[in-house]
């Protein structure tokens, strides 16, 4: 059904504070360019410098608005936090995470879960990506297969091939993962080391995984002997009024665990904190606690889980969540009707049940990386994520962000995608 | 010359906060066992519970003294911090580090090295421990061969255990690694993928490697073409008046790159901080810029450069460490009267240059694995790391720690320990 594209990783992004210009991989050759960043930078901080609306509107970046950072509330937390006068708040930290903090997040998780979570389940990451590259370097070994939904994020593709990992990706329904396109892998005896999967507001299509094929995924990690990794960094982040389904290890009632699940407080609170979870079986978690890195250097960000500790006691880590989601929600609308009112019969868009991101899908057989090309050559000042980065069959789609932009920009940038989009397919 | 025994790692703490007691992993059975520690425990905080000198001196633990952690000081450099009005300070961080710290990082090395080092050489770590991890995760591949000192860190060769590697060590000379053994190695072709070495106050010999043999291990590692890593976190903590060599990146005049060094805010500022930097050339810290992982996290503990930044900018650090050197001074001297005092005959020590330990030798023959297993089941309340962790030609030697315990503490375990040498030879 879906043309097949060559995948290739878009980096658009020109990093902050580099001169020359640093190596841009993958970035398509692009002439003429847009206008460079001013130099000095706007922010000594920040991954990357992200040009104002009037340069572009750049709809990849996957990253909350700087509106959106809780710089007054981290700074009560953390001055919370540093009235603390026990001078072994900065020795090596214990392994999984300082007892108090974790009894902290379980009661925080559970609350907002409505699904209980034991503080012994919790081990403390570095967010996420710190969570599946520790899960990779424990238990994964270079040239083993593993598999992920198609789509998926683009970068746990990236994380996975840093460790030497081969992705098979497994397609999607509307509900969630294809179980029977998943059983027929395995039962041809395809087994993969673990499955990786976006329950919960995916990435990038804003699906959520039913309650059944939650269950089901389950049973067959269990059948068949694979773990499954649980990215649930969107869990908490459906909008008002959407209820999620319970986090995929509440599914979990296996002995030694099937499920880990990965959370993160980069974008329920802040990306720079560098701070997540873990929630699996003790028995999985053992082998990450006995191994030689952490051994070495401790607990994973102690003063951070400080912070964090403070900012759940406090009450603004409820408080940020609470607003983030219908910030995101109203962000999310924003989009939804400027697309509405400016892309050109053909193409359209899924509704999202929350997260970052809209999956838009161009008319069958459009190539959305030349496309994004078109865009940049003719200098139309929109730009976005092509499809063929989370999946090999998504060449006709294209990723937008509605984190980053506020309202009246992204209808900026949908009027420009609608005519870019007309352009490209009058060509 | 010296007994051959296998290695064998002794995790000798009780991890905090678990009840029923934790997996320790490798622990020689005791019977008795020391009384467990009070529950709860002391603090929150901090990787295990050690036992107060009543109870143990436990030498092994390789980690600074309460005392010596600078809690008022971090409090003031975040107050300092948390003045900051960018909200971009939140936001998912500069790959390598944002410039302005890594600035003010450069300028404070310069000083402190006497040698110049420049910003755009350095990336910003989770400590040598993450250094150590994400240059394995991008250059190493599982099954791959690596050189480390014989002997060397303990941990590090568990380090390299978690990513599949197989560490062959090479013998050390009184002034570093010995290059005829490593010639003969490479002559034979056996080319590693690296070589890990610590360069200054190395551990657990406290040696130093001199000016020539740091030359010509970076001439060598340019001739056959394997990356050398310089774990240089006693770089900075020779003892007042013991000049450092300078560090193992200045000897790198190739094109390519051959060094990287790795420096760590834990043992110059504080554990819990887990921050540190990398120094190398550009080209060879471009393929860890480029790595999924950072792509996908940005760049490294933000929030905790910028506290560092301000404890830099503050003179905080300066003044920290120019403190911190004279304590640990100050401790190896106690601890060296008192080892003078109480070893018997035919038990020496080595005088180190700097760092956080000394290096004791049995008399040749003696298994420190079975005479710290007879300290513990006869009660002798005094515990080290036997010589089997960090090298196979190392079974009558034992390493001891003179950072954690005050000099009347570590009196006592002196004591403790020839008491205990002396009935364990007389056995």
């Amino acid at each position: 059904m879906f043309q097949q594209h060559g995948v290739r990783s878009l980096r658009s992004f020109r990093p902050l504070h580099q001169r020359p210009p640093p190596d841009l991989r993958d970035l398509t050759p692009l002439a003429p360019r847009p206008a460079p960043p001013a130099w000095p930078p706007r922010s000594e901080y920040g991954q990357y410098d992200i040009p104002t609306a009037d340069v572009m509107i750049n709809f990849k970046v996957g990253q909350p608005a700087e509106s959106m950072l809780p710089l007054d509330e981290i700074r009560k937390a953390a001055a919370h936090k540093f009235a603390e006068t026990d001078q072994l708040f900065l020795q090596y930290g214990f392994i999984s995470g300082y007892p108090r903090f974790r009894r902290s997040l379980a009661t925080f998780l559970s609350e907002w879960y409505k699904a209980p979570v034991e503080a012994d389940n919790l081990f403390v990451t570095n967010g996420v990506t710190g969570g599946l590259g520790l899960y990779c370097m424990v238990y994964a070994t270079a040239g083993e297969t593993v598999f992920a939904e198609e789509p998926t994020y683009f970068l746990a593709k990236a994380i996975f091939a840093d460790f030497g990992l081969n992705v098979v990706q497994i397609p999607m329904d509307p509900d969630g993962i294809n179980i029977e396109a998943l059983e027929a892998q395995l039962e041809a005896g395809n087994i993969p080391k673990f499955l990786y999967t976006i329950p919960t507001a995916h990435n990038p299509t804003g699906r959520t995984m039913s309650v059944a094929k939650r269950a089901k995924l389950v049973a067959l990690g269990a059948q068949y002997g694979f773990h499954i990794i649980a990215d649930e960094v969107y869990q908490l982040l459906t909008f008002p009024g959407v209820e999620a389904p319970p986090p995929l290890f509440t599914f979990d009632d296996t002995e030694d665990g099937v499920v880990i699940s990965l959370g993160s407080f980069s974008k329920i609170l802040a990306p720079a904190l560098r701070l997540g979870w873990m929630e699996a079986n003790p028995k999985i978690l053992k082998k990450i606690f006995d191994c030689g890195t952490l051994d070495s250097s401790g607990g994973i960000n102690p003063v951070i889980q400080g912070i964090v500790h403070s900012a759940i006691d406090l009450g603004i880590q409820a408080e940020y969540l609470t607003k983030t989601k219908q910030t995101l929600s109203d962000r999310y609308s924003a989009l939804a009707a400027a697309l509405t009112e400016h892309l050109p019969a053909g193409t359209t868009f899924e509704v999202p049940e929350g997260g970052y991101f809209v999956l838009v899908q161009l008319p069958e057989g459009t190539d959305s990386v030349a496309f994004n090309n078109f865009c940049q050559e003719t200098d139309k000042k929109v730009m976005f994520l092509p499809g063929a980065s989370f999946g090999a069959s998504y060449g006709n789609f294209l990723r937008l962000s509605f984190s980053y932009y506020n309202a009246a920009d992204m209808a900026v940038g949908a009027e420009r995608l609608g005519k870019a989009i007309t352009a490209f397919l009058s060509q």
